[in-house]
């Protein structure tokens, strides 16, 4: 594994002329989690999984890209949100420029619901031009092990914001940057096309919290990643197999 | 001084609230400067100076931009360019985010030279919209404080590149990520139009170095960069006043 | 309900003048579906589900766009596929042009998995512009109610093409456009990231049929039409109230 | 003939492997057309001239886009106008689909005005990439047809809209959707650069008929239709000659 | 009338502070005309057209745009032909430019056939913009004097291309640009479509010709740019009234 | 040297046919120069350089671009700015003409501050595609010429405009285009980030003069334009060599 931001391009370079080699971009989010979490929670975790798949395998790892496509939760202040058509090409130009260095597989990491589509089209493109193997991973097997481990219910289905799941995450990757002394629960009405239509969330929550921090722990958020990870890998068996 | 990284957006909305609001960002690139010092090198010097001025203005610092355009060294890998109009979107993206979460004043600290024409265009579309007062650095003074610690002579006019400077400045900041056993001067031969028309540095110097990092050191690093602050700071005095 | 396709402008107007008005557009795809069933499969279907709707909502029915984003069957001779921006271009502009015509919700009926995300990307467009009120239903219920009815195992989670399911609803349709007597199953091999990343599918299948279509109904397709009518029904229950 | 929305992609696929293989595409307009003609007018007339011409060149008939550049009328509710660059990248996209389907010549029958400049620069980008020879027909000889048959004057040199031509033709093509009840001319005066640049109409007419439809007869309309065939199939003799 | 070229920006501004203010653009191409003429024929044509309504019409003179579209040309050497939408991009650029100088009316003399669409296109959107009157004339006029004054036959229809109408424009203007020794006639065959779809004109003629320009003369250029003024000032009597 | 505004193709198809051959553009801008120069002083200065290199070089002489992205000055009414990627445009697309009439270099002559970057993108751009050499000149050699002929102070770093320099220029180059009598010196105060943000010029100065136009003269003019051509010559030297 190397840590490409800390390593010289002739160490890089040598890495990446082998024929298998795989290069690993975390893409996280400045979006609000609640008075609980940092702006920088995505970015956090997705760094955190893509760290643990380098070292897995013995991959490059890349400086995280910090902003996402967050428009659901650009009416609270402090989230900064990337437009979608910069998420694309951000992974299109790296992608590329990955390709023209030698790498023959590009994973991204997502760690923010926005960068879906975005992403997809990106991936789409690379796949399109056909001078590298790229994939986004949406974090496989997460929902499955929030079910296993949560004891809250969710806010709405396929909506895990600054509540257990998260908050479990955070105490697992950077405790210090939890205000724990700030949990709570917040379970809004949504309208009947909830999910099915482009909806920012600032209307249904102030606090920014959709669910329940409370019953968070350290080892739950561990469990999730660790799950996390294995499932990724099982994605990722045939397309990093030399 | 608020690292937005990993404060909550409540608190950075409050700090937001006031009417001479500052966010920071540093866009550095990942780009290659020779064997000795890492991919992350603008990246790491971008961050510090805006690291020093965030603290000396009680700004708002965001989590660093990580590439940049970078076409010139594309031809070394490793080095993983975006294209310029990827880099302008970006910057306008945040730059309304900005707008839109309160903020008064934008500053890029801008780490890499093929950044700055990108940038330009990012920091006129904000101003022509006049939603937010918007700038980019691009090290004030620092050519200055270069002269007047230089002891090797420079690769070409303007032309500081994995030399004596940068890795001073390197040695100041990280340390651990300087190969000092890797040193090894370079003085390429240009044309008659270098420096006058695009050309990319690969064919010139096969290590990727251009001037001498042997007489670097990190006390003539730190002179560098404290020169670049004040300077950075007289030219936002009338932007960062109320 | 109003064809507008038959019908003159001033009927039309009329009819939209009315501050609950609501007008439907089939967005279908020329698409191959296997060696039985017709490239309109997809048209076919959406414009079967838009007409019910508009019927049980007194809308105004659009004529269908007969395209769509079909990249993953591009393989196959025949099939026409328009790229992401055109299909996002499309609805964006008769988004805007119903606001214009004085329509207060623009419902788009979905038949093509390869138009989600392009037409994801023009609701977030016309939702932020904020002049119509804009959804695009991908079938809600659907996948449900093939569930309740199926008699063959699925090709591969959530791959419904020239099945069963689809031969059902077109049996139910337009059984005049089907070939029963081309039904012939086929369950091609998957690798790991099947359904993660952006994959065509004509490696994986001569025939272009993923799933068994001989156990087709007509009276299964119409119990799959019907419960997705209602199951849409139910989404646009807020959306569509004055 | 092929009606390719009913067929399969293998009876298509194997229509199109022959080296003189045409693809027809009806390119119509959801636009006012009075009081008096519904507003699929533009699409019902091209639909019909290529269905014609897909008879008499064996040919390959795609379904219609029912939508097109209307700016012209769009101040009459009802009528839904894309923008040019849709209505271009619409065709670009189905001249290279078509062409990786194998097929040598795309014509594509434009039965609204505002669509001519839009795909004559579609047609033109498809004749410089060189992958198929494409060609958008105005509705050759129609003129001629018309000033045959006419007995009311026209509108405006070039402008024949919901007047004795218009409402010929679709009462040859679907007399059931024309309201015979509603037929009044209307003559608008018109400024001394009306024709040389753009403008649009609702501020000249109330009703949107531009010129008299009384004296409009279904064999007037089989004639114009049976005129432009006859020039069409002129103008495509060398293009379509294998 | 004023010429801007060589006005200070003081009496410009004073000009256009009238409330009928006009500005005209002569726009023009560089591309071949035979052999005889220069390639600066269609600038020069236009500027002179544009200088005699600016005369006429006590209007400001802008300089012209020396480059048009000019792709049918693009096979002979020395043709220098910008794509269609930087034509478009021009137009729209110098319309707002105008309008925000306080101009009330934007006439555009265009001296090139593939000029045409591309400035229709940019008059839209200035019109539609609503900020100032805009419109592009393509000589009104023009066709019927030619054929008034013509003795020989052209080369097809609507095709003037360094015949005996294009010469006796020049001879009019610029008669020393004019290489009388090398007339000679040429008169290709062209297929059936020739007109109706985009087609290069260098596989038709070697020199570049398209017709007779022996039978050329002064005095005919002078009548056909006399006539040519009359009309558009016929086109813009509307417009241009305040 | 060849004019080719007033020459035939087949004349520069012949010149160009040389491998060494070299094609020069000015690039200029209509923009505000004070009360006592023209709009046009930009491209008559281009205009005269490039005639002189020209000569120099034995090189087609391209007719100029008499408008540029002038944004800095558009708040003095009769200046015409283009759009930033309307400057690369037409670059992009001359650069390519010129390649495809199979010119070997292409040398811009700029001579408007704010086509810097946009012509800088251009350059970059065709260096990627590679089909021509192409460089833009900024006035090589032109600041250390005025500093040597200067006997008023200028009014910022770098900000030479309708002072003493651009004045001498246009009394070398078209004296009567000079209002000898309107000079008037102007010396604005400006905020501490002048130079480093992008910024207008009109809130500084009344009559838009920077500096002082008093001590022109013809003979420094002529100084300074004889440094630049012989500067620009010595930066073309290792591109023009065949």
């Amino acid at each position: 594994m190397l840590d490409a931001y800390r390593s010289a391009w002739t160490d890089v370079a040598a890495h990446l002329r082998d024929s298998a080699s795989i290069a690993i971009l975390p893409f996280g989010a400045l979006e609000q989690h609640g008075p609980h979490l940092p702006l920088g929670t995505d970015t956090a975790t997705a760094a955190e999984v893509a760290r643990r798949l380098a070292e897995r395998l013995d991959a490059v790892l890349l400086p995280p890209i910090h902003y996402g496509d967050t428009w659901n939760n650009a009416g609270y202040p402090g989230t900064l949100s990337l437009s979608p058509t910069t998420v694309t090409a951000i992974a299109v130009d790296l992608g590329r420029a990955l390709a023209d260095s030698g790498a023959s597989v590009f994973v991204v990491v997502n760690g923010d619901w926005g960068n879906r589509n975005p992403l997809a089209a990106a991936m789409r493109t690379l796949t399109m031009e056909g001078r590298i193997r790229a994939i986004a991973l949406d974090y496989p097997g997460m929902d499955a092990a929030i079910e296993r481990v949560r004891e809250s219910r969710g806010a709405a289905p396929g909506l895990n914001h600054a509540d257990e799941a998260e908050t479990s995450l955070m105490l697992a990757i950077d405790p210090d940057a939890v205000h724990t002394d700030r949990f709570a629960p917040s379970y809004p009405v949504f309208p009947s096309d909830f999910g099915t239509r482009p909806m920012q969330l600032h209307p249904f929550s102030e606090s920014g919290v959709f669910g329940d921090p409370t019953t968070a722990t350290a080892a739950k958020g561990e469990a999730i990643l660790a799950a996390t990870v294995e499932a990724s890998l099982a994605v990722l068996a045939d397309l990093t197999s030399p």
